[in-house]
Order: C-alpha cells, then structure tokens, then sequence
C-alpha cells in the first residue's frame, strides 16, 4: 500500500465533506460563520478523521459511511485549537503559516468560533440523515465517546494542566498527564468512535482505544521534538515557541535523545495492540510508523 | 394549581440531579472541574430544566424521565454565561451576586470551565445508561435539536450579533434578531426537546416550539426592562449596565412602555400556541405568566 497516495485520497474525500457540512454565510451572524470557516479550512492533516475512516476499516467496516461523523472530529480539534492560541491561553499569533483566528477575527469572534464549531460538531455527529448506514445505537455512542474524552476528563483538563504548569519545573509525571489527555484523547477518540460506529466488537474497540492512546502520545512527543528541533516554515509557527513558554514538554522534561527512544518505544506500542487485527488495519500500522518520522 | 410550589419541587428533583451529574473533583483537572461546578451551582432559577420536564409533562409524558437530559440545557446555560461574561465578551464582574467565573478562576479556566459545561452537556445528553425509558432515535434527535439551537444558527450566533452590536444604534430588526437568537432558541430548544424525548406529535412539538419562541422573547424583554428599572440587588448584577455598553435592548430602541407592550403581546402568543394542548400543559401556562411578572 502506497501511503502518500491513501492520505491524499482520504484527505480529498475529508475536505469534499467538510465542504458539504459547512456553516452558510447567512446576513446575521456572518461573522462568526465565517470564523468558524476560517479556521476550520486553514489546512492541516486532517489526522484525527484519517483515523476515525481508518477505524472504521479496521474492524472490517466502509470508511465512507463515516466520513460525515469523521468531518465532526475534525471542528472539534480546529475549535480546540482557536481556543488554545487565544491570548487569555497560550497567546499565539500564527498557526499554519496564516494569523490565528483571534488575530484575524478579534478575541470575542474567536471565543465564539471555537464555541460554534464544538457544537456544530455535535449537530453532525447526532444529524441521523447524515449517518444513513449507521444504527442509532452507534451513533450514540460513539457520540457519548467523543464528548467525553473531549471534555474535562480528556482534552478540556488536559489543557487546564498544560496552562497550569507554565513556568513551572514539569514533573514526567505532569507531561504524561498533559500529553494523554490535551493530545492522545482526542486521537483515541478518532479511531475508536470509527470502530463503533462501523459495528467493532467491545474487544476490537478496546484494543483501537490502546493504539490510539499510544498514537496520541507519540505524535505528542513528536510535535515537542519539532518545536526544538524543527524550524519556523516546516511547523507554520515560531520554532522554541514551547521552550520560550516554559511549556510542560518531555524534552524539557528527558531530553531529546530520550524523548525519542519514548516517541519509538509508544509507536511500537501502538502497534502491538493492533496485532490481533488482519490487513485491514494495514493504514493504521503505515500511520503510526509515518508519523514517527513526519517533519511538520 | 400553585405554581410557586410547583417551581420550588422541580428545583429540588433538578438540583439532585446535578448533583449526581457533577464532575468529580480529580487530582489532575481540579482547576477546571471546580470552575465547572461553581458556575453551575450558583444558583439560577433552572428555567430551562423546568421547561424541558414541562414540556415532556405537556404531550403526556413523565417529566421525571426527562431530568437528566433537562440537567444537560442548565449546563449549556451556565457555559454561555461564563463565555458571555469575560473581558473579551461583555466583560461582568458579577453574576447572580458572586464575582463571575474569570474574576475567581481567572480568564483562562473560564473559558476552559466553558468549554467542558459544554462538552460535558453532551456526554450527559448522549449516555444511554441516563435515560432508560428513552429511545435512541428520540435521544438523537432531541440531542441534535438542542446543538443546533445552541450553536451559530442560534445561541452562538445571537451572541455574535449582541457583541457587535455595541455602540451602534440598534434597529429593532437586529435586536429581534438577537433575541430570538441569543435567549429563545435555548428556551424553544428545552421545551420542544422535553416533548421530542416524551414521544409529541410533530404537531405538538411544532406548537411547543413555537410556546417555547414566544416565551424567551417575551423573557428576553423583561431582562432588558429589569436592567432598566430593577435594582442591582434584584438581578444580582449592576443595574443600567446595558445602557452603559449601549447593548441592543428593546427599551433603547422602542422605550420602556412599547416593550412592556411588547413583552405581553409575546406572552399572549404564547398562550395561544398552547390552545390545542390539555391541562398537562398548566405549568406552561402558568409559567408564561409568572415570567411575565417577575422581577428577578
């Protein structure tokens, strides 16, 4: 399998959808429709509904009959991320390369932007004429799944944490805290709301949640890892930016050297749990050993 | 019937309920968790709540079946009043005669605390265990109802145009628009969700929904005429404080009079959308009356 050309393809069929999904410019509230716009196509990965589709086809289901459900992931993470850069946050003026949305819209738009687009992505995930092959049972859950590992018991605390422990001396402890919330849940509630909805077993779901956490916190280490060894054009803004910060971060924490023998050892973990699975979840496995060596 | 005991009833049943519903205080998130639970146990009158089981109460339904999904809306209240009340919004100190979220948590976990109310509604809206007598279709659908009417096509985008409005002179249009948006779609949403989730007619949701628009204008107007003529001991927050940041009220656009005027004519509308309804739906009517008189 040719990795370059399944993540183009699904990023492809990602954006078409999200085109679809996306907020009307209507007379009224214009501004904050076109906040959420903003943010919601600057670009990116689109990992997080890679992984729900990739989910999905894990546990022998059509990536396609997600894609909608995948969409929601994705205004999730834009909307967590217009939050994080505000000022009252962490106080960021670039993301992508472009000015973060309360430079471009004002802090009030922004507040607003992220709150619009967390709730929009509720109205989809429960939306039934956009989950046509999807049972309500699933829909559901997966929906229940999300939101909790979104909330304060996953990236909302983690978050809370990470402000928190500025400036201050990071403990491992702490950045693992940070990490397995602020980042890996969300990613863990990617792919396995993906196995739900596309009808996985408990023990199959269960086993995706390990890849995903695992996942979550090797691409966490990696993000560090770019911020200190990365420059400014291939991570879109200011490299040393956590380091300037004082941010929580395991190299800050371990180190390079060791922050990279844990980013390995959490991918082969990743991998591990997906041993049970046959070569359907052969996307997964390419992700996770692609991602330990992505530059941006 | 007695409306006064009526009310006092249901808050107790809402206010156990939140009590079970609460976030747990964790060693990690506590910031946030405690930010959460102080916005949401200051008080309030459980407006929504109690419409919600009103609503399940007028198609027929027991509204004690409803209660925890009725929880899930005074989540989604208090997340808009942290939101709306920081620097970058409205800019409160006070609320309901306590320093509002940002001015005892600080303006990071506030918007944190904001975002995991919000969050946290869903999970409580979307977890099967919470609502045993409740199909997963009406589960959805009234979930879906609630997020669309939260968000930009409602809540969030009646904010926006509130923000924007500031220091322009309001034309009635856009103050119709605002209300409508900003403080009636929560309430139409609590109410025709209570009917969705107690198995109403298309008819009957169809004619709460529109109780339920009539009645958050008619609320709306009277917030704009107790900041006016209330004291700030009343309202628990500085009176006038709309005149000062010229806020988009109906009395600065029609006088106090007029929207007195108006205030009733919303509540007749009310009324009216509530003929084809039994006496099951009393406390609806009863409640439109006593809002219409409050003066708090």
């Amino acid at each position: 399998m040719n990795l370059s050309e399944y993540l183009h393809d699904r990023r492809d069929r990602i954006d078409q959808a999200l085109n679809r999904l996306l907020p009307p410019i209507d007379s009224h509230q214009r501004t904050v429709v076109e906040a959420m716009r903003y943010s919601l196509l600057a670009g990116g990965k689109r990992i997080r509904p890679i992984l729900c589709m990739a989910g999905a086809e894990a546990v022998g289901g059509n990536p396609d009959t997600v894609v909608n459900f995948a969409c929601a992931l994705e205004m999730i993470h834009a909307y967590s991320l217009i939050h994080d850069d505000l000022p009252a946050m962490d106080n960021d003026d670039f993301r992508r390369g472009i000015p973060t949305n309360h430079k471009r819209f004002g802090d009030a738009a922004a507040i607003l932007a992220g709150d619009g687009l967390l709730t929009e992505a509720f109205s989809v995930m429960t939306r039934r004429a956009l989950h046509p092959e999807i049972s309500s049972e699933q829909l559901l859950e997966a929906t229940r799944v999300v939101a909790d590992l979104a909330g304060f018991r996953g990236m909302v605390g983690g978050q809370m944490v990470d402000i928190e422990s500025e400036g201050v001396r990071p403990t491992i402890d702490v950045v693992q805290f940070i990490h397995s919330t602020k980042t890996a849940a969300l990613i863990r509630a990617s792919v396995s709301s993906g196995a739900i909805l596309a009808g996985g077993t408990e023990e199959s779901v269960s086993n995706l949640s390990r890849y995903g956490d695992f996942l979550g916190l090797a691409f966490q280490i990696r993000d560090d890892l770019l911020d200190v060894v990365g420059t400014s054009e291939e991570i879109g803004k200011p490299a040393g930016s956590d380091l300037e910060k004082n941010k929580a971060t395991y190299p800050a924490v371990l180190g390079i050297a060791e922050s990279e023998a844990r980013e390995k050892q959490m991918v082969e973990q990743a991998l591990a749990a997906l041993s049970s699975f046959d070569d359907r979840a052969e996307p997964l496995k390419d992700l996770a050993l692609h991602l330990l060596n992505r530059k941006k």
